[in-house]
């Protein structure tokens, strides 16, 4: 939600080239604040914004703006001003920015950096998308183990301004291998005098470069962390990944997984960003794919077209079976899709949380089973309704077990279990209801 | 995953009650790890490894046990331990686990705490659960704006043991009334005789008690907070909510939504704890109701009897055009309930996103329909073809706008747009995909 009050005063400070009220803005309100409040103005404005701000004030709210309006003032910022920028911002973010920009844009900011910034935005963007090398950053605090902690304080405040925290410091050999990790608050509570070697925490949480962002949530949480160190083949520490970062990689996931739930590909933007073109092709993959799923159902139908003739009064109850059985193939999905992004269930206990599943799943559909033979019963006599009760408690059964086999089957198969998403699941279970439904009509109506 | 070689490690050193193997472990296990290897394990076992530790490894590892299982121990460690344990918890956890016990249990715990003790739980417990109230601890660090940067970090110093973190400090004035904030990296940064009054960051961001935990979330997240400050009606402050209880939250709302998407109610316990009833509980509400909207699709059917009847090769896209209709609902109702989760689209936006979200949907529902009058064709010649593909277009149209409009008009009404899930969003989605087919198929095939 932009606070409009706050995006006038700043169009008309821009308007009039007013530093003195855009100072005073900055002074008051968080630069996540200022870039919310320019996130629908054209570039320029934003360009120009930048302009009339010194460069720490830059740095703070070009990294708040979006990936697409960060790539959109690579071209319209002055080359030296951009390269100033670039070189100020944090090593993780920098890194993300040329992740998104082409080769012509790389090209125009690069030469202005120093060699060891190329290097290091090198570096951070080879590890592929959402892996932990992907979100770390380079800029943390390092500490020797033969440091007292007076000294250790010392080397901390000097670090302070380009790190990503103090709060966590690590303790390297000469080889950059992890020793320990000591905090500031252990820091501050020991006395002056008292080796590093002697106070480190040398049981670390580390996790390597590629290991899936989803992962590297729940390392932090799991442990409480403010930053996870991460090590490359050799064990050595190469970056970490604070909690402010976990935390948007958090909101990520979970984006994603809410879309490929619905089966909606990955989307670069957020839904009020995103284009028109890019919500069409994130939308239009699946549903194209879950039409040929549909003619199975169709096919289903027909095959049983003369039931259907026979008793045309089965048609009544067929949105019924068919929907309850993908209702609870797409809620067992759920469940099990979220079970294993939290890692609260993994691939080996697939046989007991199945177990354990179906059971309730028997439960639902014999209580589904009652329901809809009263429905039956009321509507269309004994026979049609035994017909529909039956077949209700086996399309629960058949839909739960399908909404629960999937996102295991999806995830021993190396893909993301996320993509059994409830239509995926309904499509499928769609045509066993059909099967499952038409084949006790045929037999218990003694239809030939 | 439990890391089974910890799990016999401990239960052999508990079985010979080895307190010099179990310390062995702790040295080398993060309590988080510990609480994993637990799990699955007795009461009466972790009530005696419990007793076998030192007050703050049991605290520690107390504090990571599922509440489940914290709400067991009450009853079976004896009172002393209890009341010693509860009282060294952290503030925020101790009153999460009086909130899940039962009277009796709270009665047994009580005396043994001290008044202020006993003062703070009450106070914390009074705040509805998933707000901001609940979220927070009251263990904070607070200075006077008269300090110094000397005698504030000496103050640190001394608090520091009992605070939920010390790298956020809390400026107040006498009655409680937030004046600013500073940060342990400010005060070591700073000269030694500099004032915390000329150093605070007086804007600070506040949340009100009663602030949903979703929007906490979103605030921590957004301003790359490590803790948020809560403040009552006085603005006073009241307690402070860390990033890692806020990440524990994003996770408890992501599987919340997760969950409500697929129309699973809200579990208490994560799937592979939940018992067999509660997971039957959590399900069986909503799919005993969507019964009663298949019905609709049912009473649709029933009421074009002579329609099918003329024309049974009708049915033969019907599972096609209706399955459509609802995928594309559940596309819209994802990307909307998602984004409204995540604050980037509010209720006022409402009709800016329709407008777009609809253009989107008639660009899908023109391919889709071209691809489905393919189909028709072939198989059932260019009349069916028509009435397929004008269907399709129309279905995939109201079914988006089923889906935008739902999470919109339940957020309206105060209630969690989530609720607007696949299920419920297919089930509508089913009867208008009906009576728009054989509606279509009425019209244009000339069926009286």
């Amino acid at each position: 939600m932009a606070d409009l009050s706050l995006q006038a005063r700043l169009l008309t400070a821009l308007s009039s080239t007013d530093k003195q009220a855009i100072r005073a803005d900055f002074n008051h309100h968080h630069p996540a604040d200022i870039a919310k409040a320019m996130v629908s103005q054209p570039d320029a404005a934003i360009a120009k914004l930048l302009q009339l701000l010194p460069l720490p004030d830059q740095t703070d709210l070009f990294s708040y703006l979006a990936k697409r309006q960060q790539a959109a003032l690579v071209e319209e910022l002055p080359r030296n001003d951009m390269a100033a920028l670039v070189s100020a911002m944090d090593a993780d973010e920098r890194a993300d920015l040329f992740h998104s920009l082409g080769d012509q844009q790389r090209i125009a900011i690069l030469p202005g950096l120093a060699h060891a910034e190329r290097e290091d935005i090198r570096r951070l963007c080879s590890y592929p998308e959402r892996t932990a090398g992907a979100l770390m950053t380079s800029s943390y605090a390092t500490l020797s183990a033969n440091l007292t902690v007076k000294q250790a304080i010392r080397t901390l405040r000097l670090e302070a301004p380009d790190k990503e925290t103090i709060y966590q410091a690590y303790v390297l050999t000469e080889d950059r291998r992890l020793l320990g990790t000591i905090s500031l608050k252990q820091l501050i509570l020991s006395p002056s005098d008292v080796m590093i070697s002697s106070l480190m925490k040398t049981e670390v949480v580390a996790v390597a470069t590629d290991l899936a962002q989803e992962q590297v949530v729940e390392k932090v949480r799991q442990y409480d962390l403010i930053a996870l160190p991460v090590l490359d083949d050799n064990n050595q520490l190469v970056g970490i990944i604070s909690y402010d970062d976990a935390m948007d990689a958090a909101e990520e996931e979970a984006t994603d997984d809410a879309q490929k739930s619905a089966s909606v590909a990955s989307m670069r933007s957020p839904l009020s960003q995103a284009s028109i073109s890019e919500l069409y092709r994130k939308r239009i993959g699946w549903l194209v794919l879950l039409v040929f799923g549909a003619l199975l159902s169709g096919a289903g139908l027909a095959f049983f077209e003369d039931t259907l003739e026979a008793h045309i009064a089965l048609v009544f109850f067929m949105p019924l079976l068919v929907g309850s059985g993908g209702n609870a193939g797409s809620q067992a999905a759920a469940l099990m899709v979220r079970a294993l992004a939290t890692g609260d269930v993994v691939l080996k206990d697939w046989f007991r949380v199945l177990a354990k599943d179906l059971l309730v799943a028997s439960a639902l559909g014999i209580s589904m089973g009652i329901t809809v033979f009263a429905l039956g019963y009321v509507r269309s006599g004994p026979e049609i309704a035994i017909v529909v009760a039956l077949a209700m408690v086996c399309v629960v059964l058949v839909g739960s077990f399908i909404g629960l086999s999937l996102p295991f089957i999806l995830s021993r198969f190396k893909l993301d279990p996320a993509t059994a998403s409830g239509p995926l699941v309904t499509t499928i279970v769609d045509a066993s209801g059909v099967i499952i439904y038409f084949g006790f009509a045929t037999w218990i109506l003694q239809i030939n």
